[in-house]
């Protein structure tokens, strides 16, 4: 699934021929819309879109302020909207992005990612790909409130007559608190475990761990929050497309009410410059995860022709480094990265 | 050179037997002190502490504040003393750091080496190395005065006699204004300049370019700043140790005058709140280079046992990200873009 991320690239490096999947699709949407009998490809693509207008106006309801829509478009087929909310009376920095990308993948990403996905053909120059996703950072101003993280995305590959090859899901949602309040955190995940567990029981405790180990600052011996879910290459050999499909649009589906009840009770609870500070070096350590360890971000920013501003949205608008700075004993910043040290079960 | 790198790790994971090279220093230093006729790995801990000694005492005359000094052990031989002050008066942030490492290093480690060292004998299993180094970041409170960074370092390898086998120097000096004044950029490479020109008239265009070249941000096109000197790996094949030294020596000792002229002259000027907004997004590019780019950072927090707060103390206490941000034309703000997407020749 690493190779999603070229979702922020113009990835002109790879290109050859038009895309026909690109065209195909483009025929597909003008002279037959979109139904549950279109490609994959599309009914994700309406997925996203009808879920990044739902979440910014419930969003723009909390915070009172209006998100702004850049759209862009791709040469070669496709293209994103990215819908920001700066410095607002909630939010410091809201992002909710979706981005849809058809491209040619060279020989050398076809062979990584035969390690899980074994119908790629590996004696191909290229292959033709479709990524697509939404991608969502939510950077509240008040110390109380959490930030928040999601993306699910989808991809697939196509043989050169055009037709599905290999495909898979991936992502997932993490909620990342300056201050813990433990109900914030079982709430999150009782949310997220109900979304999974109506498609297996098996899939909230495994995706939790893929999480708490993912979302992990390594040099710091702390995970980036309290965790959520993760998952990444999700394919035939899991479910079928429908069924996953499915999961991917109930995880969806389950953010607003696992994020909204939080940031409604906690975004004007009174706090101390202190807490503010707190907070800051907090945003400090998100930063580290995202430009140390996350690899879309170091996949975007290392390829060429790559859309910056949309890659480092996930950053918050502030952020603090303090040199050897410890919280003090039986404090409530120090609770908190007891338990980022010791991810906790939740549910 | 990438290996002096591990000057920031414990290198517990590089243990065997004692490093005898530790010591056999240690006892000429308790026996003998240090002369000219010692090795050049104590001139080279001896230089360096010395320096540490005087920049932070220059420092803590322009700051008005003192620094706090951390001093640490490495069981296997070693250790380092870290000066830090923060939140003073001039500086926002400021580290002057120094580190002593023996330890061992591995096969795969040495196999790199030798790319540019080939003193070293590839079929061994593992090698004492010896590297030492002075570090040292400004981040000045007013806009007006530049962030500097600085690192001079000396590397050795052992053989298993204990002599010494390969060595090199490493370092470089480097300005990153948030607001660009011609005659500070000019007056910094000057003084370095004539450092270099001393020993070799080749050595500032040569190193000024390498430095442009490292200290950039590729992913947005843009140096991190106006550049200095940077050069690695500067062994037998390019002077004479003792000539390398002296050059290492003139280089460092030159920081005080290219620097202190400079920060006395921005310290007190008056700013807006729109200038501090600016060198806050200057300080996230700064930010950005450290985590993403940097060899020796990545390098340190992805080694086990590393002293995160010592590599990391090269942040800034503060950092902003703002969504496309784009400077007005024809300002201040866009002319120090255009410097740093077409790097000039200052001397």
């Amino acid at each position: 699934g690493a190779i999603i991320y070229s979702m922020y690239t113009d990835t002109s490096i790879y290109q050859a021929e038009p895309p026909s999947i690109a065209e195909k699709d483009s025929v597909t949407k003008r002279e037959n819309g979109i139904t549950e009998q279109s490609p994959m490809r599309l009914r994700m693509e309406q997925f996203i879109k009808q879920h990044q207008k739902e979440i910014v106006a419930e969003l723009e309801k909390v915070d009172g302020k209006k998100f702004v829509a850049d759209s862009w478009e791709r040469a070669e087929g496709g293209g994103g909207i990215s819908c920001v909310l700066q410095d607002g009376n909630v939010f410091e920095k809201a992002g909710v992005n979706i981005s849809i990308v058809y491209g040619r993948l060279p020989k050398p990403a076809i062979a990584k990612m035969r390690a899980n996905h074994k119908a790629l053909d590996p004696s191909v120059e290229s292959l033709e790909f479709f990524a697509s996703g939404l991608s969502m950072v939510l950077h509240p101003k008040n110390p109380n409130a959490p930030t928040v993280h999601l993306n699910y995305r989808y991809f697939e590959t196509a043989d050169d007559q055009g037709n599905t090859n290999a495909w898979w899901y991936g992502g997932g949602c993490d909620l990342t608190p300056s201050y813990l309040y433990d109900e914030d955190a079982i709430h999150f995940h009782n949310t997220i475990k109900q979304a999974c567990d109506k498609h297996d029981r098996g899939y909230y405790p495994r995706f939790k761990k893929w999480c708490d180990e993912y979302f992990n600052n390594k040099h710091r011996g702390e995970t980036r929050g309290v965790g959520g879910i993760f998952f990444d290459d999700l394919d035939e050999t899991e479910k079928d497309q429908e069924q996953l499909f499915s999961f991917v649009q109930d995880c969806l589906s389950a953010f607003l009410p696992s994020y909204i009840p939080i940031i409604n009770r906690r975004k004007d609870m009174p706090f101390t410059e202190e807490q503010k500070q707190w907070q800051q070096l907090r945003r400090g350590r998100y930063v580290e995860f995202n430009l140390v360890h996350d690899r879309g971000t170091a996949f975007g920013l290392n390829t060429p022709g790559s859309r910056v501003e949309s890659i480092l949205m996930s950053l918050p608008l502030t952020a603090r480094w303090q040199y050897m700075h410890e919280p003090e004993k039986g404090s409530r910043e120090e609770r908190l990265l007891d338990v980022l040290k010791n991810p906790k079960e939740w549910v």
